[in-house]
């Protein structure tokens, strides 16, 4: 019996990362490969730091390879929905440290066939246009336009079915079956599409025509995507892609991992002021009953999605954390006050994403590869 | 117990139609359905009188839709192999007359990952290649280059993917499963392959707005593809394609479906004329074991590749295909005599289609679909 699920259709229980990291044979990052990542870098980066990115496949191997003289390029993406949330930042924001600190290539999939060849609510037409949006939001977030390319499945498919007919030829029924829980009556395009996924762990070989090593940093639920993936590309002649797995950004009601299809518990970057107020105002905190007791008892940052959402995105700085989290622990802050800076916090961050993202209108063609 | 099978991937055995037509739910095609047909074209199609097109789903609502104002389109393919045989014309010499009479827009997919994906010896870079001299044979037959449209599968990936996607949504493992004798072991690529084959059913409408007829003339082997594509493409709001069934152009030792896989009893449309000469002359043919007692008994042309080759391709007229049936079954014509004529005409038919095909040199964007 299990007492959680971590698939990448669904994430559902408590997460415990220690058991999915035996489960999926992951690593979790040592201390070792990250003061080595720090120092190749030439800065720490606080999401590693603090464990949200806790685990790797390989990492080492792309850490020797870059030191060879291999540069690597990175690659990561979202199933559109039109409506990001700050959990899905997350991935984002690691790409883009990587393009700062290592001048990697980013490459960014927005696979719109996804979703609605998996769920029998979602229409192609409206994942397609939602796509866009998605694309927008992830541009804003400021990665460099000379060396970021994003693209959209259908809009890219002569590239990437011509490739993903190579890698799908190596991955039989059974493989998926056992790795997705599909069954018999799965559809057809979604036992066909983790090939589709895995093509751009080759792309970036390809246009060089040689071997290039390609990082993914992604949420642990699309780990299983990329088990097949480094299963097949050696037999295609290329380099097993490397892997950087995050832990989910919880919901604001303290549930594992924030979900677009959660309104009430979820950010969006496209949330008013207004909205990202209430919201927070109704977030779970570790914190007592009652602001006597708390100020008395203290609370539990552990417990705490206000204190989860510093740690995750807000508050790069540990020494600053840190103070944020001990007030929460020693009673000195009280829940109104807690959510209310946070709010303002991410207020600031959307507001300065929504006028970044205005800029990028009408200059997207930067950014996309269409075929 | 079945004594023969014959699949998209292999035809084995003695075939017989008259079963197939039970197995595979088509129907006969009636003589009054003939007629109709004789009368809407203004002529009489030799391939439909001799029943080498016996059977069909649909073209009698075709015609309805025809009388009704509606023009149909026609789609037909080809596997690539590169060397494509006698055998492989039938259905596109059916798609030349239907476009001739009924001025349809004919268009031809010819599907290079389909092979790549289904045989292990075979790439994917050839099988591209392959597809090239195959889209040049087929256009050298004589199609109207204002009214027909080639592509090669993953050079016109963005458009096929894109609606086939939506197709998929509607197969399930089990379908194909059952429908292609799929195991836990093919792979993910021919799996969702059938996908691919059932969007042309739906181009023809797709580019004019509407829903626009679309009549397919095959080899009875690919049926099975299009029993699939008739249940999914209503779900989208599209006709059900109709289709009309061919028989197989035997091999030269008599095998129910000449294959170019088999050198020795195979024609390929690249054939010189010694080649021709040399395997015309192995042939099997229906007369008795000795000159003189074909003399006397005569022979069956029934069971002689010979009269199967004047009947399926190289004599149009009906009197002197007669001629040449008697002549054997009488015992008039010796199998050397027979052989001669027979490679005579194939080699004029050859002899023509290669200067056509060469005065396709560097002409064939005119044909060809590509995103």
């Amino acid at each position: 019996m299990e007492e959680f699920s971590v698939t990448p259709y669904e994430v559902e229980g408590s997460v415990d990362y220690d058991k999915l990291i035996a489960k999926f044979g992951v690593e979790r990052i040592s201390e070792a490969l990250r003061k080595r990542l720090e120092k190749l870098a030439g800065s720490s980066n606080f999401m590693i730091d603090r464990g949200i990115f806790f685990a790797d496949r390989d990492l080492g191997w792309l850490l020797d390879r870059y030191e060879a003289g291999e540069k690597f390029y990175v690659y990561t993406g979202i199933a559109p929905s039109g409506r990001m949330t700050l959990g899905h930042l997350v991935p984002f924001l690691m790409a883009k440290w990587l393009q700062e600190k290592f001048g990697a290539k980013v490459i960014i999939e927005i696979p719109d066939e996804e979703k609605a060849l998996a769920r029998s609510g979602v229409e192609f037409d409206d994942a397609h246009r939602l796509a866009y949006e998605d694309a927008m939001d992830i541009a804003a977030l400021g990665f460099d336009e000379k060396n970021t390319k994003l693209f959209i499945n259908t809009d890219y498919a002569k590239t990437l079915y011509t490739n993903a007919v190579r890698i799908a030829k190596h991955i039989t029924f059974s493989m998926v079956k056992d790795a997705f829980g599909f069954r018999n009556e799965t559809n057809v395009g979604t036992i066909f599409y983790t090939s589709m996924q895995a093509v751009p762990a080759m792309l970036g070989s390809l246009e060089r025509g040689r071997n290039v090593p390609c990082l993914i940093p992604l949420g642990i639920d699309q780990d299983v995507h990329f088990r097949i993936a480094r299963d097949v590309l050696p037999k295609l002649g290329y380099y097993k892609p490397a892997i950087l797995h995050s832990k989910f950004l919880p919901g604001l009601d303290g549930r594992p991992k924030m979900s677009s299809s959660d309104p009430k518990n979820t950010i969006y970057l496209s949330d008013n002021e207004e909205a990202v107020r209430k919201k927070v105002n109704m977030a779970i905190t570790g914190q007592q009953s009652t602001a006597e007791l708390q100020k008395k008892l203290g609370g539990d940052p552990e417990k705490c999605a206000v204190c989860k959402y510093y740690t995750f995105l807000f508050e790069p700085d540990d020494a600053k954390l840190e103070r944020i989290l001990e007030m929460e622990r020693d009673g000195s802050i009280l829940a109104g006050e807690h959510k209310k800076d946070l709010a303002k916090r991410i207020n600031e961050f959307l507001s300065d994403h929504v006028s970044k993202k205005k800029r990028l209108e009408g200059k997207m063609d930067r950014f996309m590869l269409v075929d």
